[in-house]
């Protein structure tokens, strides 16, 4: 196998020791857009540009450094014969798990109040958390939001998942397609998005799904900013709807400075951090699944192109 | 077993029906001070007035409503033959994971620095976090620490623990005893005290141990005031040698407003609601016990006065 490191914005000498010392057996070059085609037989890509497929013409697979891959898929230039593969997890579930938490406590455990008292000077302990007051639900049951709702068990919040085919995860009840996604959202008071983008989830966090959720609604957005109508979260953040949202990611990014999100005292914006993938789990994990192809093994992780991931 | 509601400053309607249900065959009454003594064998309380031991005089038995004991313990009221019982959990080391794990993450995942981004309109997304730059120490393996130490590891943080004697923890390196301290603290950034009080740890976090850490260390405190020095702990911080500050308890609670930690801008105050006891948890324990305690057998949680927990 002959692997091209095909990542333009990224510097090649923190990635090429690791990818040779865990594929010794593979040639492992960098793309040259000004040299000749490399004839390589797998690309790692992170928004790749269309040229690449002009140019290298023999890829059968294109591995791609992150999870979402609704942007590959948007390339007429990738032909229908390379598989596209993602990467699974590589560390990034956790730390989506660990940022999902975050902004759940700062709300569940007032955290977010008692700053504020502090920077008032008062000292004014609430009555402590009643975890059945907190039901969450996890839209998107994958590798991520399953990582995310089992992290959500472990500290005994009532958890909920709703995915597209049914899954089963111990300690959370578990919902699946569009029938059963207004039971999901009426026991939810906190919904949790790390769906992958598809034409079926684009725009499924706007005004009709938000509002079937329990009153003193959160909403915590770790999945793209296509599934969001930024205009409805902000109106029902004025209208007393939605108590907070956290949103790692928006419509367009970075999100621009006329965005009301910037300025609204309950709008926890951050700037697409929620998990970056692991250098190290990264290479790992490409080479197991790079190293099972070379066999003819199956591998996990090839996109299904008319699923949408 | 005759069981007595002593605490005057809770309400007993919100007890009494669930300490009845749980335990229907002993007699439960509500402590009063200005009629007869009630003859009852165990006593619940917290943070007791000393005429309950001249009053009742037939208790064999406090059950205190909390982990701490360091109060109770400096009342030379309470004869020596009564016994001194404490929770054990009722659902506070979960919240005390809570409450660790959120301090920890403000600084490693950055909230704290992007919250500030997003106050000056700022889009600026900084590298991926590096676990191995947080090692985490936890002062204190006892129920609560432990499970404390178990969440970090689940989050893939390097944890180790201290304790008095030694302890084993799956994916937890552990120290014992003041002669393995210096080298826990070495190679800790993040810590975390859980530890009891008692005449050996009060005061331990001060400039001599904290100095011990790592650069660049975080303080994060959710035992007892009297563990810290807080003037030592405000200088270090001003110094640079200490970067965050997460404070649940101090030496005087309320916190007296004069105190430097309300104004300094990396030092976090909680008014003491890291762990709250749990009712319905706490009386499903204390039924235990007080069952075991009737009928002769063992029970854990008993409060060894000489070492002071």
């Amino acid at each position: 196998m002959h692997v091209l490191f095909a990542l333009p914005d990224r510097n090649p000498d923190e990635w090429l020791p690791g990818l040779r010392a865990e594929m010794p057996d593979f040639k492992i070059s960098v793309w040259d857009p000004a040299g000749p085609p490399s004839n390589a037989d797998v690309a790692l890509v992170w928004k790749p540009p269309a040229a690449l497929f002009k140019h290298e013409t023999g890829l059968k697979a294109v591995f791609n450094l992150g999870a979402g891959v609704d942007a590959l898929l948007k390339m007429p230039e990738i032909p229908a014969h390379v598989q596209i593969v993602r990467l699974e997890d590589a560390g990034m579930s956790v730390q989506m798990a660990e940022y999902v938490l975050y902004a759940l406590w700062r709300e569940s455990r007032g955290f977010a109040r008692y700053e504020a008292d502090q920077a008032a000077g008062r000292w004014d302990p609430r009555e402590g958390l009643r975890r059945e007051q907190w039901p969450v639900g996890v839209l998107g049951l994958g590798v991520v939001g399953s990582r995310v709702a089992e992290a959500l068990a472990a500290f005994e919040y009532p958890v909920a998942g709703w995915s597209r085919s049914p899954r089963s995860i111990d300690g959370v009840r578990t919902y699946a397609g569009m029938d059963q996604l207004p039971a999901f959202l009426a026991r939810t008071r906190v919904l949790v998005n790390v769906l992958p983008l598809t034409p079926e989830t684009e725009g499924i966090l706007d005004r009709a799904t938000l509002s079937q959720l329990l009153p003193h609604a959160h909403l915590i957005n770790v999945g793209r900013g296509e599934h969001q109508n930024e205009d409805d979260i902000l109106a029902l953040l004025q209208e007393g709807r939605l108590d907070s949202v956290s949103l790692d990611v928006f419509r367009t990014e970075p999100l621009p400075a006329a965005s009301g999100l910037w300025k609204h005292p309950r709008a926890h914006v951050t700037p697409h951090i929620a998990a970056s993938t692991l250098r190290e789990e990264t290479i790992v994990q490409i080479a197991d699944k790079i190293r099972r192809m070379a066999r003819g093994e199956p591998l996990s992780g090839v996109v299904a192109r008319e699923r949408g991931y």
